[in-house]
């Protein structure tokens, strides 16, 4: 334990499930609408001590899911942030209980269009209620509740997960010790917003898409597979891209037309990807509206009049051309002007947005400094 | 005429069409393969001079034609660098005959994918032998023979245009005084061919491409949709789609999962964008695989030994993160390096990627001295 050479991670995981809501006592969300009775799926790691009060939240992104670390039975890749949670790691389980759960709106064992309708006994597909970030946030905070957890000790996310953590901290403050938002963004840009439109709109194109009710009939793999190439182009840095991908042109028997003339269109290809063969399109749709629709710029973090408690370390990546570290920065900018304890981290890193995944020694540096000052408070 | 408030264009403009290579005598391509007969079509503005010393070649990038300025009957819109050529502007047509064709491979006139091949008496389709930027500019050199043209005065153009001005110049350098290669780059990045990727990958999605073969049966628009999207976002600076696309939702009333929540998104979707109506799918697919192969990187610029007698102007544009600076600066070094007369322009404009067509005043400035420097040798 506790060796830098080589972290043990958290071993084999399991997904818990905790169902709430039920009626007549459904969620009423941001719309009006209600819903109910929502399932969220979640996984723990570490113990939560005597005073529950070493808990950890970590927020997804809008292709995560609950498991964060270690891995599941049968499944050969580590949870998104593996490298991040373990015994000796950023968020280190022999200190902290640390926390993920799957957002409302997901596909990975949480109430989303591919639920069913209670009333109708089908998935919901379309008729799923517009869902939003405070949406999100608000049934998390039933999960936390029901942990009898009263105060998160820490809560941290990227892209649509710093967008959580935002939401949390300008509705739960006092329940929130420090709060972490990566490489995220108090609203989307027009072109954040175009990005995903465009792979919306390669999902809904795609015939198997069936005007979102293809549940029982296939799934929309083609326009799954196009979106997926544009999410990976965009995460990734031009100069990473370059290094990672060599221009060699592959062998003259293998070249033609449909085959793929340079290592870089080979790997956007993603047929056999995890997000192509298991995520929900309907899903996929449904939470990037969501991120779309988000808005806590222009002092709207302090819309609920009082003073944010919560600690910040604001973090984004130099090479971070979708999600611009210009936007981390008016982040900690506002929270400063309203005098919220905030700093702002700027990661001189080469990955682009995968930064947050990938950038694990920076980020470890700066998270477990940032979070074990609050561990004796 | 020369007014600088209202500049009048070039007017009705009409297509020509040039045909050669008649069997036997076909062009043989870069691929070893022959094609013939070939038909490039072209526009003039402007008058050529008795000595034939004051043309201008323009190079069209991968979505565009022959018709660079002025416009078509019947057609709403002008060429596409109607802003940049015509009685007093920066290509003055008062002083050069200005010459714009479309590339082999092309479908607006020019030999390509949809044209008849006269061994089947039906498109070809895929049966279109690959092509490359060299065998564009081979092409387009036949067309400067039969117009009589010994030595070209200028040639200009942005992306695969900018491509073709640098395969001139490795090619036939003796017959072109003076070149001004615009947002481009001696070969793709793997971000660019990544980006280059989907969109063909979006377009070969779409069912109605029917695995090339659609002529006569319908046209894969919605592909094409998706395809014009990602062009468009990519090809516009961040800051310029903040300018242009409020963050305005529309009225409670048009909200609702299908409609555009944001003017961005409904900017977005093209359905009756002219690239969607009419450019034909599979020249899409050929003259971007050709920009995705060309290379001229590391020497290649000089591969025939001889030195490079032509002058340059190398344009690139600070907001644009689609053709970097870096690239257009690199060009520049290349040619330093052997000597070549060359100057690096970076325009410090908004528009990212466009703003070779839409940077009017600077490039104008820019590219009258220029080529007014050589109109008396």
């Amino acid at each position: 334990m506790g060796t830098r050479i080589q972290q043990p991670g958290v071993g084999t995981t399991k997904t818990e499930f905790f169902t709430f809501a039920h009626p007549p006592n459904e969620l009423q969300l941001e719309s009006g609408q209600k819903l109910g009775p929502i399932t969220l799926a979640y996984e723990t790691y570490g113990l939560l001590n005597k005073d529950k009060t070493n808990a950890i939240l970590l927020l997804h992104s809008s292709t995560g899911d609950a498991n964060a670390a270690g891995f599941h039975e049968g499944r050969n890749e580590h949870g998104w942030w593996d490298n991040m949670v373990g015994p000796g790691k950023a968020f280190d389980t022999r200190h902290f209980f640390v926390i993920c759960s799957n957002v409302l709106g997901g596909c990975a064992g949480s109430t989303g269009p591919s639920s069913i309708n209670p009333q109708t006994g089908k998935s919901y597909a379309l008729e799923f209620p517009v869902i939003t970030i405070a949406d999100m946030v608000n049934a998390q905070r039933h999960l936390i509740d029901f942990l009898g957890i009263e105060k998160l000790l820490c809560i941290a996310g990227g892209q649509m997960g710093g967008m959580q953590v935002l939401q949390w901290a300008a509705a739960y403050s006092k329940r929130v010790r420090s709060a972490i938002p990566i490489a995220t963004t108090l609203r989307h840009s027009p072109q954040q917003m175009a990005f995903n439109e465009v792979t919306r709109q390669a999902i809904t194109a795609d015939p198997e898409w069936r005007k979102g009710y293809y549940y029982g009939l296939g799934r929309p793999e083609t326009g799954l597979a196009v979106c997926r190439m544009i999410l990976n182009i965009t995460q990734m840095s031009d100069r990473v891209m370059e290094e990672k991908f060599s221009r060699r042109v592959k062998e003259p028997g293998e070249r033609g037309f449909f085959t793929d003339d340079f290592e870089v269109e080979g790997c956007t290809r993603y047929r056999n990807d995890r997000f192509v063969k298991s995520f929900d399109a309907n899903s996929y749709l449904f939470l990037t509206k969501a991120m779309d629709q988000f808005d806590l710029s222009r002092g709207k973090l302090f819309a609920s009049g009082r003073p944010i408690q919560t600690r910040f370390m604001v973090v984004g990546y130099l090479s971070d051309w979708l999600y611009p570290p210009y936007q981390s920065l008016e982040i900690a900018r506002e929270l400063k002007a309203r005098k919220t304890d905030a700093t702002y981290c700027e990661i001189n890193s080469k990955y682009g947005h995968n930064a947050y995944l990938m950038s694990v020694e920076e980020q470890t540096h700066l998270i477990r400094h940032f979070v074990q000052t609050d561990i004796f408070w």
